[in-house]
């Protein structure tokens, strides 16, 4: 590692190499609080030039390489654990300008999602991404993760709104990915697979990214409902209203609970088992300018308490504070799945019986974005004094819990992605022969294996991993 | 072969071989009409457990397999050259119910395009993709093309409208991409390679696709402009309108006089070299019962003819007739290029220079999707005597035409897939790295190298293909 740091020192400027301790420790860790980190290096390029030197010199050491931006996942997966080079992104922070034509904004991968928000904030167009940790998330994680958030019933994941990717490869060639052109069936799409690839194929310098109109208007809803089968009819009846679903949410009566105790300017909400909030886009009028007959349709809105924009926060308050309420409450481990909407009923039945025997003296915690089948676990325990006793015990009950997750045809990781924290899940619900896959593939595009090691699956020739740990 | 064929029988019942000559000849040939068919059988599986065992068979026999839907493609992606194994999945077209909480429907791969409206026709629901190819192009096709259309500057290409894909690979195995699930951000995105991968990868059984909304009503819009440059600004200014684009097409005045020759119904257009037609989802108002402020926004529309849907065709005639009109003025060589859509003007003005250079003698025909930067380049030769001479003239007219096109960035298959026609001018636009890439990913998929050979690219151990010959 020496020789290594020696030549990055005298091939490039003193700014872009950090040994501090505090950033080896800070960089080298992200939301999910490893308590194992262990960086060599951390290094903040400037121009593609340097990444591409740094590549190559990671290649002649035989060093590893972790792209690493705003550092929010909630999987490990900007994680280092094995003393790689931390590559940071954070001066890749230029924007274009709007092209109207096109609809689309040129982005370096280090420019944060609030940045990109403001840069449109003025204009009637939006990069329909949005998430809670805008303010550090970044591009180039964004894209790595294919970042989803409350408005993908819309929208649809990141991957959507991205139009081209430029990349350096193990090679240290700099790869166009599609390129901004909007139509291209010109053989495999790379662009497709570099997305959600968490940082394993190549390090992400820059984007083009689509756009679309934004709202005129909204209409928020929360309804009371007194069972999971009355949340999906208010799906099914939302989606069938002559409105478009922005947004379609759901919490249980703990998670309301949770929330008051932690937030007691809130009013309490009338009783009941769950609770749905959505959102529709009200560009083409609000629900009561409608006519007779389509308001009709709505009848069974009744018990529901519907809101403008502009009060949009009292009842969203409820669904945005759960993350936070919990963290106060105790240690917190996530569970982020997914499975047929249409399933989610039998699934959570089956879940809830499941959790009341396998998390005994701790609290279990439902909510999430259920319009895309995506059911956020948490699992609080209020003693905090044995993070490392309470990550084992939901760790030995993952193989019961994902074996009813892959029976149910779900996935693992609905938004947050493998990185460290998932990786034998994934094994039950994509299978080993996709496994096997993805492997072989990593080989293809990553030959000298520099890229994130270890993150969503092992390699075949894999350097001893540092023990994991979370507390999260 | 005969080998294999005597086990083919032995091992499946006898209506799913099909050696008739006439047979071989139809499902081994597309709209492209390669003159030198080569097939060896036709077989039309009615379950997955006989598409296994052809897999298996193939495999042992070392024969390989083409996957053939509706055969509609213009790329040649799915002839037999080599002696192949056409996979038909004519037999496979059962459709599941809608799906209405989670906006879905289950498609086996044979189901046309035409019948899969046909089932959401009484409904508000659709699957946002149009193609005059309808009647035939099946399901798996547009899926393993990727296919495009009239409406992709507002609702993108297939892949984002298909949830999952159940595909059998090369070892015989059923294998299921992303399953019926919204959210799935767990390692590698494997249906999305698969989708536009021409066949190559295996054998596409059946999927979930997305639906969307209807709009309720569309406004369409016809209007002259005297440059490229003019039809941009047409563009920016429908975009920038607060109704929302379905369609942006634009074509020279060459093809409107073609049209009008073949179409003498068709009232004569106002005389300009270029015209642009668009729709706009007028789902909010029309744009006559918009407020003045937004309607002084489109002061511009002056010089446009403004029609409702029940008069949409009478000027979408002008678009829809032109292949038609040309295929009756002589031979036609089919060009499918893309480039950013605000380098159009500079593009065409190079492209038109070079065309009159080298097509004399030839007819040169523009048109195509402006709003996705999609021109579709036509030459057409009224000497119909030597069809072999023509394509020899275009084919050697394709590096300097195509080498424009990479300088600008674009794309060498828009639309229509690269399939045997197009190999050349992807090694110009994807470039040589991106192509062994590819290479080694269908190794990765299809070790034994069964599926659709030499389509997209040569394959490292190619059996020689029989001589390629296309007239259109």
């Amino acid at each position: 590692v020496d020789a290594a740091l020696l030549e990055l020192q005298s091939r490039l400027p003193a700014e872009v190499i950090d040994v501090d301790p505090h950033s080896l420790q800070s960089y080298g860790q992200d939301w999910t609080r490893f308590s194992k980190v262990n960086a060599s290096v951390v290094l903040k390029p400037q121009t593609i030039e340097q990444i591409q030197t740094i590549i190559a010199l990671a290649k002649r050491h035989q060093c590893r390489i972790v792209p690493s931006g705003g550092r929010t996942g909630l999987a490990g997966g900007a994680v280092a654990t094995q003393g790689e080079w931390i590559l940071s992104m954070d001066r890749f922070c230029r924007m274009g300008t709007l092209n109207t034509a096109a609809l689309s904004l040129e982005c370096e991968a280090g420019v944060t999602l609030e940045k990109l928000q403001e840069h449109l904030s003025s204009t009637p167009w939006q990069w329909p991404v949005d998430l809670a940790s805008k303010g550090s998330a970044q591009i180039g994680g964004l894209l790595s993760t294919n970042a989803g958030g409350l408005k993908v019933i819309r929208y649809g994941h990141v991957r959507r709104w991205v139009q081209s990717i430029t990349m350096v490869d193990g090679e240290s060639r700099v790869q166009v990915l599609n390129g901004p052109i909007d139509k291209n069936n010109s053989g495999y799409n790379f662009r497709e697979l570099v997305i959600g690839a968490e940082g394993t194929l190549g390090v992400l310098v820059a984007a083009h990214l689509k756009l679309c109109r934004k709202p005129q208007r909204r209409v928020h809803a929360l309804r009371p409902a007194q069972s999971v089968k009355h949340c999906l009819e208010s799906l099914i009846a939302a989606r069938s209203f002559p409105l478009e679903l922005e947004a379609f949410e759901f919490f249980s009566q703990d998670c309301v609970n949770a929330v008051l105790k932690h937030r007691p300017d809130l009013k309490s909400l009338p009783p009941a088992p769950w609770y749905c909030l959505w959102s529709w886009d009200a560009s083409v009028g609000m629900p009561w300018d409608l006519s007779p007959d389509e308001f009709k349709a709505g009848s069974w809105l009744e018990s529901a308490i519907l809101v403008e924009d502009s009060s949009a926060h009292e009842i969203w308050a409820y669904r945005e504070s759960i993350t936070e309420a919990l963290s106060t409450r105790g240690l917190v481990y996530k569970n982020d799945v997914a499975v047929p909407v249409d399933k989610l009923e039998d699934f959570l039945k089956e879940l809830q019986s499941f959790c009341a025997r396998a998390y005994q003296g701790f609290e279990v915690y439902f909510f999430g974005h259920l319009g895309d089948g995506n059911v956020h676990i948490n699992i609080v325990n209020p003693n905090r004094d044995s993070p490392e006793a309470f990550r084992a015990h939901c760790e030995s009950t993952n193989p019961s819990l994902y074996a009813c997750v892959a029976n149910y045809g779900g996935s693992c990781a609905a938004e947050h992605g493998i990185g460290l924290l998932k990786k034998k899940e994934l094994l039950l619900t994509r299978g080993p022969s996709q496994v096997e896959w993805m492997k072989q593939v990593k080989k293809v595009f990553d030959p000298h294996g520099l890229f994130n090691p270890g993150k969503i699956f092992e390699a075949d020739c894999q350097i001893p991993t540092a023990q994991e740990d979370s507390n999260t």
